[in-house]
């Protein structure tokens, strides 16, 4: 039997709205996949802003968070104007990861549209992939009662 | 033991070139994430003529084929100026879906850049989903050896 | 010497605010000059909403009003999480016309950072160009006291 | 009467094809406005590479080249697949600017779909603007015969 670890499960949320741009709306009429990683992009952002673990303050410790993988799955399609919400979760690993969940749902309705999953890793300023948590990675975990 | 259906492993394979614009590359200096999608519709696009599956093929049979699914893993970063490749090969299976992978190679290295499955479904022009095969893509499917 | 028509100088006037996204930024570090159109784009949702003249009711009406000209300059650049804000005027013509301008700021500062200019003009749904006021144009002109 | 300054008139040309992309096509079934600017950095990439002005040429001699004004016209509605081409004009300037204008044409009728006009400007690694021109940049001018 797995054993559990202790940080398993430990979670930390944000959420952000948006309403999709006629610019982001394709020929079917509904939103092109393509944008939805610009959502996504606004979830990690209001989580950055929230929990102060935004690109810049990634940045000015010494580091890139590159993307390394992306998942997303589309339940119902998003229109022009719909009003939406993006739910972002960060998932705790002990890894020198960052793995994040979303739910995009219709404001209005609660309705589920679509759900993604992204991790990133860490790359120093001369784009090497970094294996061990960054210190100031570590202590914001801690800090964030996730380990 | 799992038994192997006879459409199992039928591949069709087709390949388009590309170059990183400068305004797909990052303050990071790497090609941005969401500019990956944009890639693999050029893939897609290239398939589709090389074996009369475009969009606006499928459009004239009176459907849609949105995605439901996206995924894509980013081994190496593609930069500025790179020359590119991808390489897509569509997976046969007996669902009404169209399934594809890719790969992203440097053209001068052959090395690996990223990854990416995705898969799309039938909407017919009421935006109902399609669980049958359509006439034109059950055809398609026979004209090209797949089933 | 040039008479002065009754409807000239007659503007109305809309304003929204945005971020500049980490996406929007190219390896310069400043945003990209591709981004603005979005930022104008929203500029004329904003205006839409708060005047009833939005895509959606320009095509209830029977038609499109696609973009004929787009001029900006830029003044200063914009960069990542600068808290930004678009001010939008419309300025009342007597031909068949939409004309916004736009003034793009720093919203600490109020430093100018970028102006544009956007012609639209009317199309029915066969895209045969429409030079007359449509009558649902002419009453809103009316409406909001413009002729 | 203005007098002909010497290297008024002096021009550089090239071209390079593309065909509109699913997702740069709006609701409207036609080009989205804002796709262009990406048309005309395409065409900004093929004259750089045909004489030897592009981004890292700049960036390596220690300057960037920002966008300063950008002008379009739209005449006829580019529509997905259609064949196209992006037709670009290097204008000679004393000052220290890069003058490009730009025409768009359907490949096969030659129809002229969109014109543009682009101004940049040298910036030095440290955001200052430039206001003579860079040594390498006068050269680059001497050596194809504008000056």
């Amino acid at each position: 039997m797995r054993k559990k670890t202790k940080d398993e499960g430990k979670t930390l949320k944000a959420s952000c709205e948006f309403t999709p741009r006629f610019s982001e709306v394709d020929s079917m009429n509904i939103v092109w996949h393509g944008s939805y990683p610009l959502y996504f992009e606004d979830a990690r952002e209001a989580f950055g802003r929230k929990y102060n673990l935004g690109y810049l303050t990634i940045f000015d410790n010494g580091y890139y968070a590159p993307l390394v993988e992306m998942t997303y799955e589309f339940k119902s399609p998003a229109v022009y104007g719909m009003q939406c919400r993006v739910d972002i979760t960060y998932h705790a690993t002990e890894a020198a990861k960052i793995v994040f969940t979303y739910e995009i749902r219709n404001r209005d309705t609660e309705e589920l549209l679509a759900t993604g999953r992204t991790v990133q890793v860490f790359m120093d300023r001369d784009y090497h992939l970094v294996w061990l948590n960054p210190e100031f990675y570590q202590k914001w975990k801690e800090a964030n009662g996730l380990i």
